[in-house]
């Protein structure tokens, strides 16, 4: 399987966990684009929108078979570009193999010199729980 | 073109009219689906979602080279309903064959006995013009 097939498969996972809880939501086009920026590069779309009717979220998801992510700074910018033009509440969803789901913004990843982002397996309870982003 | 590359591509165009105005946006994917309804059909996804910071709307998409569009009373239920989950506003975007697109709330329309939407082509300028839309 795929990477992209890969992710595909979390995010509907991630939006079938959503569900009992009374949200509905929609994943990007797969070959959808977010407009250009200035800079002339494709502005990349959340990956997953999801809302109850009093919280709106847009996700960025990330899963992973090893024991740390990283996440392009250009990914963050445009999640949160699409999160204020949307009236979102920006999330980054993060799952590793055999764990649960974990949510955290933005502001709490750790930053890197080069301007990305990384979380490690090992502090990724640091974040909400489903059960907690939706409570 | 079948109608739904189209439809896919004056959702496309609707996004490019927008962008200038300062929205961004995105499509549904052409394969998604917005969950199971309590009678277990399919609920409809909104054809286009784009937002400035400001206002956030929820499109469903109705092109025609004929004088009349009809919309089942079910696609504009699920609207509603994804709008309020969403927290977006919905939106009716109508264009016919050479025309502008205009833009109609659902309670703005005709209703028919059957519980069903219709549009003539000779009413459609009853509806927001994307500068009204946007201003």
């Amino acid at each position: 399987m795929s990477n992209y097939d890969k992710g595909a498969r979390r995010e509907r996972e991630l939006l079938k966990k959503l569900d009992p809880e009374g949200f509905v939501g929609m994943r990007a086009p797969s070959s959808g684009s977010g407009g250009k920026k200035a800079d002339g590069e494709e502005r990349e779309l959340p990956d997953v929108l999801a809302g109850d009717g009093d919280v709106f979220y847009a996700f960025e998801s990330k899963t992973s078979g090893n024991d740390v992510i990283y996440i392009d700074g250009e990914e963050i910018d445009d999640l949160e570009f699409f999160s204020h033009m949307f009236g979102a509440q920006e999330k980054i969803a993060v799952r590793f193999d055999r764990m649960e789901w974990f949510f955290f913004d933005p502001s709490e990843l750790y930053q890197t010199r080069g301007g990305n982002y990384r979380i490690k397996k090992e502090n990724v309870n640091k974040g909400e729980t489903l059960s907690e982003l939706v409570c």
